[in-house]
């Protein structure tokens, strides 16, 4: 395997032209004519694509064109989720078909979730989406966040409804209501659930996966008998979800702790995994929070603890959504569609045989069976696209676009020297092909399974280099000011007031995402201020 | 292991004294004191578990009382998913919260259903739950079904909305309006998904799992090109349902198709699998819709075939629901609570560790931490219940309550002994107890394997043997009254109208459940016309 090649920073970025036209404008692995790249000039495995491409219809390729990620990048945003299949828009104003495509990504997800979730000792369960709207009015804050995006059912059974129902936007209000009836003492706690659900947020901006009227998510709900329990709990669950991010989705997530005025409506902290997007606009990808007694004293959730007394429980919850497959798509596509990390892609594998003659399709398809045969019973995700319908040429397109990490190719050639081709999909065009792999299965499996771990750190650190080029340090407001516009993300000391968070807010359009947990050392001053400060704060505009 | 004992037919079942009065009266392995069996009498591992009980306190195990399921059935039933914590009522009337236990069991039955659709070809996905209204209008018969029942949402977002919308009864409707984007010519086809999602019907008459407002199933959709596909899968799904049904949760379920009149709303033949619950009545425990083109003629879901002509798909949904976890209850439980086939049972093995002095303690618990790790490690579910908090006699019980197939009993003499004690929940009392079985992994492992294999079979054993000896083949429309008049399902031949089948519910309570894929050999004269009849029908009073 030779060294992974990056491309140096100054080929990949284009300084914008000018800040506040175009701030997202950047480039990065463009490869400008890439359907007649694929189309015609490559020739493999004896026989050339674009040759085989004339045989049949090749204007299929053309249904596939995706809007270039450095022109439009929202534009290409939406043309990836249609064109990979991830989803579609729904009938009702706002809301989202996932296809299956997009849920197999989203099953990758709950998959590893789930098992870390089981792991450290949390239950799956389910509470009812319909809500008293009472229930809502409960948390002071909570109905201040959430009364504006509520939906509400006001017919049931041909009947008008005495009280409204709340289609759930998120469940804090009906879990306290149960939790109070399960808890009783010490005894009870720590209570800890899960559920996987769909949640309703009447949402006026929508975005496939990014911001929708419904939604997927998991929300985990925790009651403790101590603040240090639950305040543990909310740090461990946002650690698994920095994990996650790392290891799994291949984002290198900032984890840290909101502002004041970014904090949840009804916690007492949260904390968050920031991420940054091929257009360097950060992500919200995850959230835990620490509810303190607020839900547990506006529902009166108790317990009797060791000494009689009885005392109001501590609470935490925490949740990812369908948006994390948002934010696969946007920090890992490219111009050629998307790209998954190996560890969350529902193909790792796909295995394109390429024939000419007639005489050729049986041996080339025999030997493409047998591969995919021994690649799946080693337990890699492997899919054989012996379609006749379409050419080997579209179908690398395809399978590019939909960001399958590897692809073997077997033409004739191949069979008779009995080996296989394969193209990585992070490294475009020759340099990420290597002919001649053995398909010996003692050569090949642990050949592909090296490569897959190999694309999936490349990715992370391509994600890495990414990010850490666009973080600027700042020390005063103007400085701010000038990363902001750049489209870059600011980190500079904070200890201002809300009303100066405000400011920022309205004249950057940058938010605090957050107060990250990898702080600098030695002291800082505030960048607004100019008084003492205990950390810096990462400031970005966001989705 | 010792031959399986089955209470003889007599001993199980009492005749009722009164048919009118109280057709659901009967008595199935009563098991009069039961706790106090359990407190006080049984001697086991050189402890007595009525002593440990009076060490702590022992009236804990009150709190769990269930009414006999002899006495009163429906009572019995709400007290098992109660007290096994199972469900809970939710806040909003006829809403239902799936408790962890409840929850672990629905996972068992997603596990299993997953995979067989997956190995059958379909992918999940996800459509949204607000439905325009408009759209439940287009198919006649299906609107006229489901429109008493919808639940409506009409405000968002603070606005009345112009459409109201529709909370998802089931997807038909959403399906195909997503399918005529998705579906253009043969190649297209089959299409086939399914989701796992939760649904809302506007229930009058609600019952935990059985029938609520709210409730969580899969449904899965295809389209075909010719007739004979839908139908073909039509029945591989119902037959995907009938093994589940009889390998994983040894229920004996009768699968055949439904009359005209119990037909889905908008489908052209329904087939379906109804289980006789423990007091006799029929559940529809899951169904199979062959839709034909009713819902792509009102959606105009078309495809243009192999010679260029346009047609309609042809297509077909099913679903399983939580129901089903309600009939698992129902088949299986007992006077002590729950009973769980061990193929779908969350806890296949619980283990009771026993001590009365403090110096046992260390010993004791330290085998069975070995032998929960050497179980746990063999793929065995395992539980080790090692609470301080309550006695060996109040675990019995709970744990019994909760229906785990074998329970594990150490104590002092066990330890010395090198050995464990082994209780059946499907035999009660001594004769479900064996001693003595040595704790070495390779003598432990395969007998406890072997005995969760005896159970499970044992269960369907025993359901099977109370099926059919409560199914009565009748001639005429007197033995139908009689046989339906005592509780039972009554079988015979049928061929007369909607409006004759109509009268049969009215004047007995009983419906057709289905006529049955296994028919009887020779020819048939209708038990209510005498006119040639092709099939025979079930009818029972259901839930």
């Amino acid at each position: 395997m030779g060294p992974l090649r990056l491309p140096s920073l100054s080929s990949i970025f284009v300084a914008p032209a000018s800040c506040h036209r175009s701030p997202a404008i950047f480039r990065r692995l463009t490869k400008a004519g890439f359907y007649a790249q694929n189309a015609g000039e490559r020739e493999v495995s004896g026989v050339t694509i674009g040759e085989v491409g004339n045989l049949k219809s090749n204007s299929r390729v053309q249904d596939r064109v995706i809007t270039p990620r450095s022109q439009d990048f929202n534009a290409w945003y939406l043309d990836v989720v249609a064109n990979a299949e991830l989803a579609d828009y729904g009938p009702v104003r706002g809301t989202m078909v996932i296809r299956p495509y997009g849920y197999a990504i989203w099953e990758k997800i709950q998959e590893y979730l789930n098992s870390k979730f089981k792991e450290t000792g949390h239950s799956n369960m389910y509470f009812p989406q319909f809500i008293p709207y009472s229930f809502i009015e409960k948390e002071a804050s909570h109905v201040e966040g959430f009364s504006p995006e509520l939906a509400l059912v006001t017919i049931g059974g041909g009947k008008e409804l005495e009280e409204k129902l709340v289609v759930r936007p998120t469940s804090e209000t009906i879990v306290n209501h149960m939790f109070t009836q399960w808890i009783h003492s010490y005894r009870d706690l720590p209570l800890m659930v899960n559920q996987w659900a769909n949640v309703t947020r009447w949402e006026m901006r929508t975005k496939p996966f990014v911001r929708t009227l419904e939604f997927l998510w998991q929300e985990g709900h925790t009651a403790h008998a101590t603040p240090e329990e639950a305040e543990k709990e909310a740090l461990q669950m946002i650690d698994i979800y920095t994990r996650f991010a790392y290891e799994q989705a291949a984002i290198p997530v900032i984890a840290g702790r909101k502002s004041k005025m970014e904090t949840f409506a009804g916690a007492s902290k949260t904390y968050t995994i920031e991420a940054m997007m091929g257009d360097r606009k950060a992500l919200q990808a995850g959230t835990s929070h620490n509810l303190g007694q607020n839900f547990s004293r506006a529902f009166g959730t108790q317990f009797t603890d060791e000494n009689g007394q009885r005392q109001h429980v501590w609470q935490t919850s925490w949740a990812i959504s369908t948006r994390f497959v948002g934010g696969i798509i946007m920090t890992h596509g490219d111009d050629a569609g998307l790209m998954l990390p190996p560890n969350i892609a529902p193909v790792q594998v796909v295995i394109v045989p390429i024939f000419k003659k007639a005489d050729e399709k049986a041996e080339v398809l025999g030997a493409a069976i047998a591969v995919n045969e021994v690649l799946k019973s080693a337990g890699i995700k492997v899919e054989l696209d012996d379609s006749d319908l379409r050419t080997p040429g579209w179908k690398f397109n395809f399978w590019e676009m939909k960001g399958v990490p590897l692809r073997i190719e077997i033409g004739p050639r191949d069979v008779f020297n009995g080996s296989v081709v394969i193209s990585r999909r992070d490294i475009p065009g020759k340099q990420g092909k290597v002919f001649g792999i053995s398909m010996e299965p003692s050569v090949l499996i642990p050949y592909i399974k090296d490569k897959l771990i190999e694309i999936q750190a490349s990715l992370l650190d391509m994600a890495i280099l990414f990010r850490d080029s666009n973080i600027v340090d700042v020390s005063s407001y103007d400085e701010l000011k000038a990363a902001i516009c750049e489209g870059k993300w600011a980190r500079g000391p904070w200890s201002a007031s809300d009303a100066e968070e405000l400011k920022v807010k309205e004249e950057t359009g940058a938010t605090i995402r957050c107060f990250p947990f990898d702080q600098p050392q030695g002291s800082k001053t505030c960048l607004m201020t100019g008084d003492v400060a205990e950390e810096v704060a990462i400031f970005a505009k966001s989705y």
